[in-house]
């Protein structure tokens, strides 16, 4: 059974998975890079660095997965959609290696970049998103990449098999919130905590329902 | 040197202390008691009860305090105001035992409780009432008890030394939001996260600004 899988989505204390003030060069507005200095700091990031819990859960990101769905908020900042040149903030060999399927109202031709990355822009409902990730994922799970919005979007449908969420202890106050509109959504999940001596909680959340 | 701590302060992964719908009886709302079974199930509650970390932090709001202040809100329903026999809803013995400041804009005269607890009421800024809390507190520490708008406004006035919180793997939606307006708070402390087998993560924030 393929699966939709949600991991190293960083959250502040306060729920924030990204903050305001987005632009092109500042992806994460005034949160800047605090919400992903644990991972960064791990031996899957860069050589010599950490191999605690940290490291085990920030690897599980590579594992398994044969596409991705994004929102177009993660594609870029806000305006890229006018910038015809736009190919992403991640450079000429994105970190997915997959077919990726960005959400967009605005759909422009598929991108074929180095590395087997190909972006792919659909301006479709999730369930059918998914169902096109499924297919091109060839049996593999499909990663769902965020942001907030979307992830909101794929729990409020409950197409999400698996949520792996780091809580980082800074309180960001502004921006967009993953927890909105989410009311209750535990209960269609077996939820687990873990802390890490960075500071940082992983919750994982593992759907219990069919 | 006396502290002014809180302790026990549960809060949902949005950051709810307490639920909609308040009402006697009804004392967290929607919420309904799930915030605080973790504490419930500990051993400083109930005979048999688990000695694990829920226990460790639970004991603590008993250790070494000489009064408290809380909010109107966690001191009855919304309503009570206009109840001049309301005593709070804890019954003839409070779990106090000490002096206990309520703030409240429309005060009455202080009501003198079994097991040595006497409510104070009191209309004045926070740092007025951390002032007379300390002083009836006779060289103990002062437990600030909440509610969540209580706990802001003191945190906000730079007043809170130490905060240990409960986040209670539920997501509540809405309620009284403990983060509202607290954006950086985490820069004046040290922060401290450990998951418990519950489900629970406790968070400490130890001062380090003075």
């Amino acid at each position: 059974m393929q699966q939709l899988r949600v991991h190293n989505f960083a959250i502040s204390l306060d729920g924030y998975g990204t903050g305001e003030g987005r632009a092109k060069g500042v992806f994460f507005g005034h949160a800047g890079e605090r919400l992903h200095e644990w991972m960064i700091d791990t031996a899957v990031w860069q050589e010599g660095g950490s191999r605690g819990v940290d490291n085990a859960f920030a690897a599980q990101y590579q594992q398994g997965f044969g596409a991705e769905i994004m929102g177009a908020g993660k594609f870029g900042y806000p305006g890229w959609h006018d910038d015809p040149d736009w190919k992403g903030p991640w450079g000429a060999n994105p970190p997915f290696h997959t077919p990726v399927f960005v959400m967009t109202r605005r759909p422009r031709p598929s991108l074929k970049m180095e590395g087997g990355t190909t972006f792919h822009f659909v301006d479709a409902p999730p369930e059918k998103v998914l169902e096109m990730a499924k297919e091109a994922a060839d049996g593999h799970d499909v990663r769902l990449g965020g942001g907030a919005t979307v992830i909101r979007q794929f729990l409020t449908a409950g197409l999400v098999d698996h949520m792996h969420l780091a809580v980082v202890p800074i309180v960001l106050g502004r921006g967009v919130n993953l927890w909105d509109g989410l009311e209750g959504i535990e209960r269609n999940f077996a939820v687990e905590a873990i802390s890490s001596p960075s500071g940082v909680t992983h919750l994982t959340f593992t759907r219990t329902t069919s």
